[in-house]
């Protein structure tokens, strides 16, 4: 068995246990976790040491005497209807008490706003006052508009600390979280990390946890109605008055509350960014780089490497903005669910990539589902984890891997140690193949385009069950274990003439987001340049409400590529085609399906109707131009095994008109992955599979268990 | 038996039964019909004697000689990208050859215009050329991009004629028809008339089939889509340059073709009526109210009467347009398939109103369904048509009934004959009790709330099937036979303040069409004015996508009356309240189903959800303000006799919190009707229905058999 590349962590107390397992499982570094400590004889037992720290968690003390010190957000209170002249707004009320307090400083209030809602308009500040005593502002109003005050609010519960409290039941004190922009924060971080450093002399790794800005979660005091507003990828916790000020200075223009609430909406990553948002999102980046640089260079200065976990309060650092390399962090860790986080994870411009490995040892995971405690099945849900990654590993290398929470947990559940017996030695595996030269890529190179582009490299924002509603998410999970070379692509990177090497161009969304592209489709160079592509031998694959622009003749603004258009009523009028399917033999496997829309049309009429139901497409081609271009739409899509081979399945068609190609298995529910000497067989399902896959001229067969791996040596057989 | 009332269609050849059924129906009328004739016989036999005549058809020869007579319409082609500099465009591909000839004479290519579909631009006159022997336009194009050539197509052959050779396979010569807008054409026309009236001295009234212009009808040259567009409130088939050249000069501004064809899409009567289609149609109904009074004074001079068939050839006869008396019609005829149809015809102002039974006497019926032919069931349909037609009849008075068609068909059928003498004994006992005054009504006034307001009472465009994909006809269909007044608003009707006299405002349709109001909602003087309004007391009910309206916080304008918003993707991040649902007894009749969506939130929480399905509301109710306001919202609405109920219900609760009320049945099968002196049980459903009914201190009740009516005296009991 291999060793090695796997952080275990330890825990004080159980230093038994925590010591066989990392024997039995080969670990090389134990780390501490969120709730545990590592007791000397773990500390010397020979292993590397991690060391989480959540640099701006644990510091109520210090920010009790500064309070100027707490993070801050903009909220927008939900609209009011005025019933008279007069209308008074509780600035709090819908929001959680625990979570936020008003920030009524002047150098706060400057930036809060009253809007009519009804018109859309900001309210003069002459119409309204702000009333301290009672928390509320007093409206001289237009009666029956619908108004809303946005204004700035302390956070006041670090959000990850308040989950875990309500989740968990915790009793602990409420941490507060420091904000490092502000330059006496950021001394004392300084300091405190320092002395961090000097009282840890046994880490090797300080990891983390991860720096200072959390994700947007606004919390709502209704239990009815608790997570208000939860993007992943959105900068909306990350403002204060000193910042937008040096914003106003730097970028030559102010922002205010409403480019941070819009509507109430708020700056989702699924809209479409506003050149606003980017500015903010630039700035941010900046100072997150430097503060974080200066921590890093603490670390590095006391002999310790400097790893980041990608999560939580990891707002302002972007691994794909081509400035993750200025951190200089030493290496990345990124906890897993899916497949596409392992591709995520992977292509970050960093010395070394590990994945956290579900579940977490913790009594609870997702939604307060059973783990490590009556009812829980931790080695299936481990087992059902890792055949997602185990999938986009095959296709892309990642040198570590580890697990996270409390050791102890694991007691009582054979089952689980079972299973990462078999998840390690899997993972060494296949982290050995890659050391032997990268795996075969099929030829059609896949461009993802939407708004977002490079910026969103496999993800959206956020774990899949956090995002499932986007089809785009399903799209890349089941892209991530495929044998293709995936670039992201921004409308940018296409409006002037599609980059040479593309093949095929998948756009999936819903109109107006950021995933289908809204307002870009408006851009008539953009158009032109995608349709001179495929009348030059491109595939332009629709998914859902691709390149959806409302106003013109056309809703989907492909759609004489595509040959199908969708009708949102306006062609209620207007006959339909009458079509027949015309499945071509071994595209659409058994078991594939795509959800109907009522509101599919044919253009012309041209388009090769593969699937219907009733009488509306749900798959076609489309040839478009003379050069063998097409046109590919699909109603939807859900991830699944016989989805994912649809999906590969009219990619190939589409690029060389036969989907049986080296490399390929033959069986959906089996993947091939094929490096310089060995095929790998990855059954990823509950049933014994069998599946045969042809290189060259040589063809290779294998049986699998549930689940099973299975290696052939191909120079050997 | 009662007599008379009835008109029955006669048939040459078949006298014997002509006077066998008139006596057994007790006819005091006998027409003739589109293909038939009268013998003397049947002209001699003490009947009065409707002829029908279709003023714009049956000139072939005249025509002949004068091509300039025929009339026309816009066409745009459809859209065809250009994979070069140079784009040909053949004009008629697509088009059903028979139906469409090019017109480009000069007069009529001074409107012809090419666009830029990409950028929805008109290409300079100089750009494109026309080359006549081709019958293409040629562009000069920006490459990849798409392009459209609008032009006039003289219409060769008569639609409905079209319809009936193409149906019923016809072989006779294609009839054409004359654009009586043309001087010469009107003198043609009023010169043939006279004689016609001359030559036909039996005749005591002259039925019009109907006016001059076809509603909208564009077929295809394919199978596939024979019938491009169809739209029976559209003015498309109207436009000649005689007719574009006065409008310019009487208003001041040009039309052009795209204020016709918008983008492909047409003038369809469910989009939002832009100024220009207003005007356009108001000029169409001076010239057709001229045109047609000049007719109608011939007839007058000749002693005899001139009904008007209220369909096919009606365009620019509006009779809720205020000008509708002008024409000096003696009688209005309108064929019924569906209760609001007879609602349509009982408040035209007209001294006469006929309503026209289905099944029309044919060999086959809608869509080519057998009627009168093997497999058919006449017997059936025709009492299928009657009950929805009954329980509208018992709600508004309609002075005449008839039939169409060819009457020796129904030899054969004596389930048809039987039927007829039910519904013609109904017809007459209903007609006799509302001469005893006008049935009770209860207090909550409706008003219907969309883009076209009164001009559109009791219809949407045409008939039931070809309307049914919009929510309103459901509604309206359901409120065509409850005891409630009806009246159809506009929203300049209610902008300034709901008029009075109303206390339930409903909105029904889908995002930025017709009926919902679409840009409309843009108008903050509307949201007030409603707001306002259910503040003080009124109830505004949506259904489906109510005062949608994109780009602002919410996006149904009035989600803070429904208390429920759609979102559209944008709040994909945003939490959704969780409810109960809190049914109410007896307000959702057992059967009664709202079709879910997806896409309802609620927005505050405070609504109550009486239904719902997988987490979302189907049907809410919410109280706005403190004097008893009230906002429903239902996600969907299907015609049906439980649904009807529940609209019922949820309009009197809404209005008075019970929904036990004086004169309502205690069955959703059955419904009564209140005369001074008579009640009556009317049972819709195909099975034995018992029912009680409250009237002040006494209960009514009722036993009857499969769709059997039943009056009970109340003075007697």
């Amino acid at each position: 068995m291999m060793k090695g590349n796997f952080t275990l962590p330890g825990e004080a107390g159980h230093e038994k246990l925590t010591l066989e397992l990392a024997k039995r499982w080969g670990a090389d570094v134990i780390r501490d976790s969120d709730g545990t400590k590592l007791s000397e004889e773990i500390l010397r037992a020979g292993y590397d040491i991690y060391s989480t720290i959540c640099p701006i968690r644990e510091h109520n003390d210090w920010i009790r005497q500064n309070p100027r010190a707490r993070q801050q957000t903009f909220l927008c209170t939900a609209p009011r209807t005025a019933g008279s002249p007069r209308l008074i707004v509780r600035l709090m009320d819908g929001f959680f008490k625990e979570q936020f307090e008003i920030n009524d400083s002047a150098a706060a209030m400057k930036y809060w706003q009253v809007y009519d809602r009804t018109t859309d308009t900001l309210v003069d500040r002459d119409r309204w006052h702000y009333d301290a005593d009672e928390g509320t502002i007093v409206i001289h109003t237009v009666p029956w508009r619908q108004y809303t005050a946005s204004f700035l609010a302390w956070r006041v519960w670090e959000e990850i600390s308040m989950y875990n409290h309500t989740t968990n039941n915790w009793d602990k004190e409420h941490l507060m979280q420091l904000n490092p922009y502000l330059p006496d924060c950021r001394e004392y971080l300084e300091n405190w990390l320092k002395d961090w450093c000097a009282a840890n002399p046994d880490t090797n790794v300080v990891r983390f946890t991860s720096l200072f800005y959390n994700f947007a979660w606004i919390w709502g005091s209704n239990a009815r109605n608790r997570h208000l507003f939860t993007d992943w990828a959105s900068y909306d916790f990350t403002v204060c008055p000193e910042a937008l000020d040096d914003f106003a200075k730097k970028y030559g223009y102010a922002l205010c509350a409403e480019d941070f609430v819009r509507q109430g909406k708020y700056n989702a990553t699924h809209r479409v960014p506003t050149q606003k948002k980017r500015d903010w999102m630039d700035f941010c980046g900046g100072f997150v780089r430097d503060i974080g640089k200066g921590l890093i260079d603490i670390v590095h200065g006391a002999g310790k490497k400097a790893y980041v976990f990608y999560d939580d309060s990891w707002v302002g650092m972007e691994p794909y903005n081509g400035h993750f390399e200025e951190f200089g962090f030493d290496g990345l860790i990124k906890c897993v669910f899916s497949g596409y986080e392992v591709r995520l994870c992977a292509d970050v411009p960093v010395p070394m990539r590990e994945i956290r490995f579900h579940p977490y040892l913790f009594p609870v995971g997702l939604g307060g589902a059973a783990t490590f405690s009556p009812g829980g099945q931790p080695g299936q849900d481990a087992l059902d984890y890792w055949i997602t990654a185990r999938r986009a590993l095959l296709r892309a290398k990642i040198e570590r891997c580890g697990l996270g929470g409390y050791l102890s947990l694991t007691q009582g559940y054979p089952d689980f140690i079972q299973a990462m017996d078999t998840i390690l030695d899997e993972f060494r595996q296949i982290a050995a193949l890659h050391d032997t030269g990268a795996p075969m890529t099929l030829k059609p190179r896949v461009g993802i385009l939407h708004a977002w582009g490079k910026l969103r490299t496999w993800t959206l924002s956020g774990h899949f069950h956090e995002t499932d509603r986007h089809t785009l998410i399903h799209v890349l999970e089941s892209l991530s274990g495929m044998p293709f070379d995936v670039e992201f692509l921004s409308f940018d990177d296409v409006r002037g003439g599609v980059p040479k090497n593309i093949n095929v161009i998948i756009n999936a969304g819903a109109a107006g987001d950021a995933w289908s592209g809204g307002e870009h489709w408006g851009d008539a160079d953009l158009i032109e340049a995608l349709t001179c592509w495929v009348h030059n031998g491109g595939v332009f694959m629709g998914i859902g409400e691709p390149s959806a622009y409302p106003g013109r003749h056309s809703f989907l603004r492909m759609a004489h590529v595509l040959g199908v258009d969708i009708d949102n009523g306006e062609r209620a009028c207007h006959g339909r085609w009458q079509f027949e399917t015309e499945p071509i033999p071994s595209l659409v496997p058994d078991g594939a399906h795509i959800a109907p829309r009522a509101d599919v049309v044919l253009t012309d009429g041209e388009a090769m109707v593969l699937a219907a139901h009733e009488g509306t497409p749900t798959i076609t081609l489309n040839m478009a131009g003379r050069r063998g271009g097409v046109g590919i739409y699909l109603s939807n899509f859900a991830y699944g095994a016989e989805n994912t081979r649809l999906l590969m399945n009219l990619i190939l068609y589409a690029t060389s008109w036969n989907t049986i190609t080296d490399g390929i298995s033959d069986n959906p529910n089996v993947e091939c992955a094929v490096f310089p000497h060995t095929v790998v067989f990855a059954n990823n399902a509950a049933t014994p599979q069998r599946a045969e896959c042809t290189i060259g001229d040589k063809t290779y067969s294998a049986q699998m268990p549930p689940f099973g791996m299975q290696c052939l040596n191909m120079n050997r057989i």
